[in-house]
């Protein structure tokens, strides 16, 4: 009987453990405040010669009257920096070029920065369902788009 | 000894579900390719009919040469949005306006929006350290800011 209370007693704090483990653990958690969570909306996708922003269909609603504006500010993740070594620069070279004096990340457009968010203002040739043929973009093909404004 | 058997079986799936429960349940490791962590560089903070970006010591570095611009991008949180439940809006009317017809939030500056970034272009009237005096903007005293923009 005593080895039976032991179990139960154990199984109740393994109980405890597992439904407090992902709050105790899960780092997003220690400070919530402190971290806001970013979720891919799309891409960036370069396909002979041509440019496409490609919306998630779930997100397709909310681009309803995107093909009546002549431009879009399509605000992407630089995702290939995304390291903690990157994202602790805090001066560069403007344009990688030594000649240009050392710069605050905050002055600059550089893809190295705490919070590795780039803007590009971009034509909108077309709108088709979920996809959003641009002129151009200086991004990777690939690239996760977070969101678009007017 | 059978029921003993049950307990140490419940015990040994309880201490698996303990150790797993973390990935398992934590949204952020279903697919952390899929989940980008912002995290805030500094807060707005408006005082005597005054705006400022104050910026955390330890990205001061990042402003060296902001004080030769005229203006800069800030990028901020609309933190009081930061529900399930305003991050899933697609469509608004703009500005609460029922006469303007509903639009995607993506084709708006809505500050309702899968991704919760505010973008807006200030007047720098002064850079002393960590503070950048800016003219004005459409943000709530203390809005995290997370990055800005030459």
């Amino acid at each position: 009987m005593d080895k039976k209370k032991w179990f139960v007693l154990l199984t109740l704090v393994l109980l405890g453990v597992a439904f407090l483990s992902p709050g105790a653990f899960a780092q997003e958690d220690v400070d919530a405040a402190k971290v806001f969570k970013v979720y891919p909306i799309g891409k960036i996708v370069k396909k002979d010669g041509r440019t496409f922003v490609v919306i998630d269909k779930k997100f397709e609603p909310g681009l309803l009257g995107m093909d009546k504006l002549p431009s879009v500010n399509v605000i992407y993740w630089f995702d290939r920096n995304d390291t903690p070594d990157k994202r602790s620069i805090l001066q560069v070279h403007p344009r990688g070029d030594m000649n240009n004096p050392l710069t605050g990340v905050f002055a600059t457009h550089s893809p190295v920065r705490p919070n590795l968010i780039a803007i590009s203002r971009c034509k909108i040739i077309s709108v088709q369902g979920n996809i959003i043929e641009i002129d151009d973009i200086d991004a990777f093909d690939g690239s996760p788009v977070i969101d678009l404004k007017s």
